[in-house]
């Protein structure tokens, strides 16, 4: 990995393309850089003009006083790579490369000279930012190598006066996007690190600059938007460490819908993975994904104020002066999936001293415009705080004044400074900037959007729970460990498909659908004898590599219990069998038990092309099958996250006891998650999918059946091509 | 209904409780008031001092010079009865009561003094706002009573300057929040009408002053902010009204949670209605849900703007000239509901002719930043609102600098004249507020939330579906009128609850589960006899009206194909009922043929306290269930709202064709539901609910079987008492 400080912060810069005409990106760059004071020395080069806005411009970046540590390159594209040779040669570290005209361009040449500048990269181990860049500011540095408007510099300076802010950093692949979160976040009075926009990275990814910004330590929460993810290995480092940290990332994934993936395509020249794994792996290291640049940008606010502090549940309590505003948040919150309980009567005593009769302290605390004008907002925040019933606050408040805020900025700054909990502000009136302000100082952050608020603190604490849980240590198996070797040649030596019959015994060596049997019947007669084995009603299918949907070929009969139904329904199913697929090779007829009743849902597999194999479970049956009611996790896992996967099904209530019908065995359907889940991370070279379904989860204390099995072998061994 | 032009269009304004003391509420709306130009006389009241601000006072309502239209009365609770009597003998027509501490107080006292309010109103006909108002805006009247900061006379007119636009109104039970409503639109620059803030509504509602703004016709989308409905005539007539003349409905429901209902019970002492009933009479009238005042605000602005000229459908054309920006919008616009389809070659090839080779005009339409700056927004959205593939444009753009848009204002106001299809701007970046202004006079509406952009596009194209729909003729349904007086004999001479076998002969009269043969059994004999009618296996369902839940009492038995098996499960069925219900009147035991398969589904009736019975569709099955995937509607209901209410089921691909199942025969379910809304209207006095669980709809053309019934009777005719 070449050195991204000197690409961060270097302390001599060459601009590669310098230009005095404003009009142009060229000229706008220079002028943005120009307009803070950064602390090392910036060289204009260029090769039509010795002088650029006033300062000594020289003719290459061969030719200056003291090598560059980074150049700033924004010439024609068809130009870069051999400048950006010539920088090697000079003994330049790093690029920022802005010039577009490369694999985002329709036809292969800009795809070829994208390869060329990666080429270029590695053999002088250069940083190279880019192509297609917008540039970076390092604010921290006073360095902004951007031609983005809001990086220039005006009336507002770069960071937030006064005290000194917890820090945020911004790793976009989008460069307009990028800098719209500085620019939102700004107006919000955060204080941002760092701004990356990393174009069509052809040597570093956004996620290589989180890595170092993670590294730095300095840093405490990152806004990320990504189209892709190029080096899963990077994203797995990254995500891990920031969680480790607690430092929460705030992503948005590009490229969910259809149209997304088409716009990424053309866009980076990148093809966009399949979004649910990406939520998957999201889900796993606890990134918060945000749905529009404010949510992203209110999100971050309320770690930054209170990522030490963070809500130990998702209880809340809501302090008003405006009973309609009150009742909102309330529902807001509920909507959030948050709790808003009803306060104990202790502190329920301790508000009522305050409020006229036509207040209540019920929760939302409803304080009347009267009571809390006296009391302030501070004041009823902290009447509320002590309530052992709530895990965070939120007040709801009105900042449109900064008179009534300035007001109350003292004791609004202790609260801040002493609260356990979070205590977030909701105005829903527009406030004023210089409200803003204040509370931005006082270290409370203020919502304008109800439901950004809300959401705040239900991603605060579920941001603290998933933490908690990743920082344990792992829960071992119980079992014993699997003969891995056994399984892989089982494996290989099928074919590429494993029905049934043929998936079982590998499976069972994880203790997979163990304490089943079964017979494999090659004749009606054999059938007719595999009957009394199973002390009650079989089921006849037909197994064949070949035949994938057994019960659309209507290959397969059940509840059978006499000699003579099984031997009609023998011949049956492997005449249906036969006219669904006249080539199908066929095993024989596998004559199982019927499985006791369960609530029934699919287990599985999938091999994502970026990250690898998943685990799916969701609710089975045709109606929730339309529902598309699943959860995936990448593997292996253990069994505190297979409950989490479990957790995060709509219908997860199906597990409960339910109009009479008990509990269901969760523990045992865990277990089995945890096992498919270690056999899918065994074999990740061999397997492409896997269904268990369906899976019936049987009363608690009785254990699961696998109804169904099917092993589905990669083609070939996955390559790099394939990404 | 009293006068409400003579309290929003008064010439003559008494403020009773006047006071110079600008820290006090009192002073405040003196203050509030005499900032505005309102063109009638404004008189203060005041028993303490002769003179407010310098303007002679009033000692009496009785002594001023012209009886007042309009009494602002801003003086203690328990002063307001005698003072508003005071009022009506001087002939005063119209009060707005600003004091707080009536029926949203503890204790009985307030709610006496508020019932007072209201016979003294009554007696006088007075139209009486409040008490526990924060007063009104009647912005085109330059008219503000109300202590309100946000109507503050400031830098600021309450109007936007320019061009004169379409108007805005606001009518909330909640104060603060209605302001709030102007705050943050004005910051948009959309006009507003009138802002109307109801409190208690001891006399006049929300709904009251909506339908006035309605039969005045200026006023061109209504944003609504409800905590309940008092009078449901109200609401129908309002919400039709609106519906029909285009003017659409924004509203918030607060309370839709259990702690939102804490905070309106104890707020407006008003109990709030279900959240669902009310979702579904929003549904039935196109009234449009907000969740955040953003978002509503929002929503308005896309209406003013384009309400003459709705989506023709939900299909978007993205223009950007950011990539990231495009596709971050092709995503939201998918999570709304929304196609972003590819355009059709002809448009394409027009707008690649402005294109450099690493844009696309595939759609999202990504001209990059050199091609927009060239064209210019107008000029980009010009090239593809021609493109038959979309029915809307969003445009991605940055509105951060004035100039810029400066530049563009004649162009953009062009487009926003000429365009037939609706074209919505967001910004990625925070606009400057001259932005905002010349995109306003220019008529196009301006976003700063991805989803609000996204959300309005997809409500406004609803909007129009719906409404054209509602402007249709209703479908006549083919089905002779049933004997109405026979049903209501029938309902009349059952007891409380019906059990299947006494509901069964009911419901079919109106066409509701006919075709059906069964036998009411009272020995097992009978059942035995009555199998070979069933023509297949046989259903035992233990029939009281004091078992509702036959399968948790194990009282049903099913698939009995044997003399044998049916006289078994005769005595079983019976046994396990005596044991489940000791006490149970039993009928006797139904034998039923066993329903041919289907999709399983739920259909009922439900009397929801405020809006009278509903229908309720929903997806069957135990998992199902858990999803609690149902729609509601009003009855009775036409076929195509019926057809609706199945739309909005998020599993409602079940009914089409599924793994080589056919599709459902939905025309056969629709029939039944309307048929059930016919039934639950024409008998809404007696029927609190009924059951038809489970509804088995079959394949297409073979229709429904309605395989259990169950209706309860309400305990009593209803009274307001309930209310």
């Amino acid at each position: 990995m070449p050195d991204l400080g000197a690409l961060l912060w270097p302390r001599t810069v060459a601009l590669i393309g310098a230009s005095g005409d404003g009009e142009s990106l060229r000229g706008r760059i220079f002028n943005v850089m120009r307009g803070h004071a950064f602390a090392g020395e910036l060289y204009p080069v260029s090769r039509s003009n010795a002088e650029v806005l006033g300062r000594k411009a020289y003719p290459s970046v061969a030719d200056l006083p003291r090598p560059a540590d980074l150049a700033v390159i924004i010439i024609p594209a068809k130009h870069v790579a051999e400048e950006l040779e010539r920088c090697g040669r000079a003994g330049v570290k790093s690029a920022v490369v802005l010039s577009s005209g490369f694999a985002e361009s329709v036809g292969v040449e800009g795809g070829k000279m994208q390869a060329e500048v990666r080429a270029i990269a590695r053999r002088y181990d250069m940083a190279v930012m880019g192509p297609n860049s917008e540039g970076f500011a390092n604010i921290a540095a006073n360095l902004c190598p951007t031609f983005s408007p809001a990086m220039e510099a005006g009336a507002r300076a770069l960071v937030p006066v006064g005290r000194r802010r917890p820090q945020l950093a911004v790793c976009a692949q989008s460069g307009g996007m990028g800098f719209a979160f500085f620019d939102h976040g700004r107006a919000k009075e955060l204080a941002y690190r760092y701004v990356i926009t990393t174009g069509n990275e052809a040597c570093l990814e956004a996620l290589d600059f989180a890595d170092f910004i993670l590294e730095e330590g300095k840093t405490d929460a990152l806004l990320l938007l990504l189209e892709d993810v190029k080096t899963v290995e990077t994203f797995r480092r990254v995500a891990e460490k920031a969680l480790r940290a607690g430092k929460p990332i705030i992503v948005n994934k590009i490229g969910r819908s259809d149209a997304g993936v088409r716009a990424a395509a053309s866009h980076t020249a990148a093809l966009a993975g399949a979004y649910a794994a990406y939520q998957a792996m999201f889900q796993r290291y606890g990134i918060i994904e945000g749905g529009d640049i404010g949510e992203m940008v209110d999100i971050a606010a309320g770690f930054l104020a209170w990522g030490t502090r963070l809500p130990r549940g998702r209880r809340v309590g809501v302090c008003t002066a405006s009973g309609g505003g009150g009742g909102w948040m309330a529902d807001a919150c509920a909507a959030a999936g948050l709790e808003v309980p009803e306060l104990d009567a202790a502190t329920r005593r301790q508000i009522d001293v305050h409020l006229p009769s036509y207040g209540t302290s019920q929760n939302p605390v409803d304080a009347t415009a009267q009571a809390a004008a006296k009391i302030g907002y501070a004041g009823l925040a902290q009447l509320v705080l002590p309530s052992p019933m709530i895990d965070g606050i939120v007040v709801v408040m009105t900042a449109r004044s900064p008179h009534n805020i300035e007001r109350q900025r003292d004791a609004l700054a202790r609260l801040a400074d002493a609260a356990q909990k979070p205590v977030l502000l909701w105005s829903y009136t527009l406030p004023a900037q210089r409200s803003v302000e204040i509370l931005s100082e006082a270290g409370l952050p203020l919502y304008t959007d109800i439901d950004n608020c809300a959401r705040t603190m239900r991603v605060m604490a579920d941001y603290r729970t998933l933490r908690e849980r990743f920082l344990r240590p792992i829960e071992v198996r119980n079992a014993p460990l699997p003969t891995t070797a056994a399984v892989r040649e089982g494996l290989a030596a099928a074919g590429p498909v494993l029905c049934e019959w043929e998936a079982r015994p590998i499976l069972a060596r994880y203790g997979i659908g163990t304490h089943w049997v079964g017979t494999l019947a090659q004749t009606a007669e054999e059938a007719v004898a595999a009957l009394p084995r199973l002390n009650g009603p079989a089921a006849l299918k037909v197994q064949s590599p070949d035949i994938l949907h057994k019960t659309e070929a209507k290959a397969v009969a059940l509840g059978l219990t006499s000699a003579q139904e099984v031997r009609a329904a023998y011949a049956t199913v492997l005449a249906n069998a036969r006219r669904h697929a006249a080539e199908a090779r066929i095993l024989g007829v596998l004559v199982a038990p019927m499985a006791a009743t369960g609530r029934e849902i699919i287990l599985g597999v999938k091999r994502d092309r970026t990250f690898g194999p998943l685990l799916m479970v969701g609710l089975g049956g045709v109606a929730v099958e339309v529902l598309k009611d699943v959860a995936l996790a990448p593997v292996p896992l253990d069994a505190n996250e297979a409950r989490a996967m479990l957790g995060r099904l709509k219908g997860a209530a199906l597990f409960d006891a339910h109009r009479g019908a008990p509990a269901a065995d969760v523990d045992a359907l865990v277990d089995l998650m945890v096992r498919l889940g270690e056999f899918a991370s065994d074999h990740a070279d061999t397997v492409a999918e896997i269904d268990l379904n369906p899976v019936l989860v049987h009363a608690r204390g009785t254990g699961v059946s696998v109804v169904d099995a099917l092993i589905v072998k990669q083609q070939s061994a996955p390559s790099r091509g394939e990404d």
